[in-house]
């Protein structure tokens, strides 16, 4: 499955034939995380009998699952007995902290595979096929999925950028988390900053989530919620910092700018506004996460996009922030872009 | 989204999200051969608006879609201008002999897609979720579709695949080419012995498309056809030659003793059976292709498997065969076993 042709060697269509057996490799880790094999081979159960037995399976479908999760190098196998790799043990098995197998609830949502399904309509017409704006209707039921499941894919994020907005700020800090889903960044700037007082806006059903992790976190007498539409409600203020995160790839430049110049109009003077983006570099095609990004935006969505620095820069400019600087964090896949209040 | 983890560096979450996000690649592919864009950049177009005039597409869709092409390396990309990679140019562009992308029309089958959108009730109940016996039911349409599409992938295996089974025979030769699919197997060994006569076994349907492709081979005299069911239909005989290409993996080793019992019956003394199979190791998880094939086979029927050559050659003895050899294909995918009447 990894052999795409060594330089000098003759052409080989091995990558064409990966590429249209690649669905095959999401299917079977989604039904590996649904069926529990990485935890149950974490609890140190190795062979396909046991394994069976455990995640309620037949012994066929096991072995074919472990031994094809073997190929895709998500599992190991040594003498007929399977392991973890240290990939596996520290993303997949639920028992580790850095367990991220909650996003494929998110990312293996069958409305995403049907959608994908009708690429070809969706890149004649331009924009989704889902029903209206795509996932950004009102209310879309996907976004407490998000919310639900998404975090761990987030939450090496939240550090960085709490300590990225907070560098320059100090006592009390009013802060805007737009789109708040699970909370995650605007919990994070409350516990690194004991005088912040956090107002998390997004869907009433999704901030049922972000209000329990704001529990969780202890910080919950400093959280208050504000349902709605980014683009209807009052966000009132004014604030010191707005979070806007992982939510403009979602709309066109226009529709940015407006919503970025109604952030402008609640930041105080000094005040930030943060998104956090996938941002690919100037030629569209790199970096690989970022640039493929793309194609997630031109098929859920009406006219979203991944925006390079300098469209992002430029909305910014338009909204009428200035100093607009980039920070990627230390994923390697998002890019902080701040905007300042003079 | 190639990021796999360099050895040394930190463990990273890249190739599970690469894995959760892989059915995107076969998404893009599947609509960019649909939509036209690899002849379209044959012809020369390498700009986003010609691309979309000439793919009846929108630019916006052309673009992302192209772009994430040249993420995935399908395409290349540079100052804005799209045109081939080598294994574009050769294996997705139509104008190439090599090009392969008809494949995509049984490889994309939506019913594939659905199917594996079940895998984790496939791993309980350990066969398919397809009605009956899945792709081997009676008259599935699915193989007339291979048998129009697939013929790109299997074209490198024909030549060699005839060598070798008429290497230790002259004259006059009579051939039975069971599930003959396309027919090119059956047509290859016509074309290289002038004396040899086929059979061409299948469902009356994908004969039409051998018979067809028998035709422009201009071994149409020498071509003649049996419709039905390997399991139901007298072969007649007796023959040199059985072809069981692409076959055997659909069964469980029963039914495939069975059937092999079946051909031994017809072969004349000194004839043999050749299986074109994908063949993994003993450890059924190298080489990748041919190991992951059996995932296949689990979500596609009810029994089958991509097997070791221990169980084929067991299969062999037990329907009477003898000497059974395997011979790699040069496309480095593909196994042929033979077995030998005494």
């Amino acid at each position: 499955m990894e052999s795409h042709a060594a330089a000098g060697a003759a052409p080989s269509p091995a990558i064409v034939f990966d590429t249209l057996f690649a669905y095959q490799r999401s299917a079977a880790l989604c039904a590996a995380i649904e069926l529990g094999v990485f935890g149950a081979i974490g609890e140190g159960l190795q062979d396909v009998a046991s394994l069976a037995r455990r995640c309620s399976a037949s012994e066929r479908g096991i072995r074919i699952l472990c031994d094809y999760l073997t190929v895709i190098e998500l599992l190991a196998k040594e003498n007929g007995r399977y392991r973890h790799t240290t990939t596996s043990a520290v993303f997949l098995d639920p028992a580790s902290p850095a367990c991220v197998a909650s996003t494929s609830r998110f990312l293996c949502n069958p409305k995403f595979a049907d959608t994908f399904a009708r690429l070809a309509d969706i890149v004649r017409s331009g924009r989704t096929v889902m029903p209206g704006a795509g996932t950004v209707e009102p209310e879309n039921p996907e976004w407490v999925e998000f919310a639900n499941g998404m975090a761990p894919m987030m939450a090496p994020m939240a550090g960085p950028l709490s300590a990225l907005v907070l560098k320059d700020v100090s006592g009390p800090v009013r802060v805007l988390d737009v789109a708040a889903g699970h909370g995650l960044f605007g919990i994070e700037v409350a516990m690194q900053n004991p005088q912040a007082r956090i107002v998390a806006l997004d869907w009433a059903a999704v901030l049922e989530v972000a209000k329990a992790n704001a529990q969780k976190a202890g910080v919950a007498d400093r959280y208050e919620t504000l349902p709605g539409s980014a683009f209807d409600v009052n966000f009132g203020g004014p604030y010191d910092i707005v979070l806007l995160t992982n939510f403009l790839h979602h709309f066109d430049p226009d529709t940015c700018v407006g919503l970025l110049k109604k952030v402008h109009a609640v930041l105080k003077p000094g005040g930030q506004a943060a998104a956090l983006e996938f941002v690919p570099n100037e030629d569209r095609v790199s970096p690989p996460v970022q640039a493929a990004f793309s194609l997630v935006m031109l098929a859920t969505t009406a006219s979203g996009d991944a925006y390079t620095f300098t469209e992002l820069e430029a909305m910014y400019r338009q909204a009428g922030f200035e100093r607009v600087t980039a920070d990627p964090m230390p994923t390697g896949t998002h890019t902080v872009v701040i905007g300042r209040v003079s």
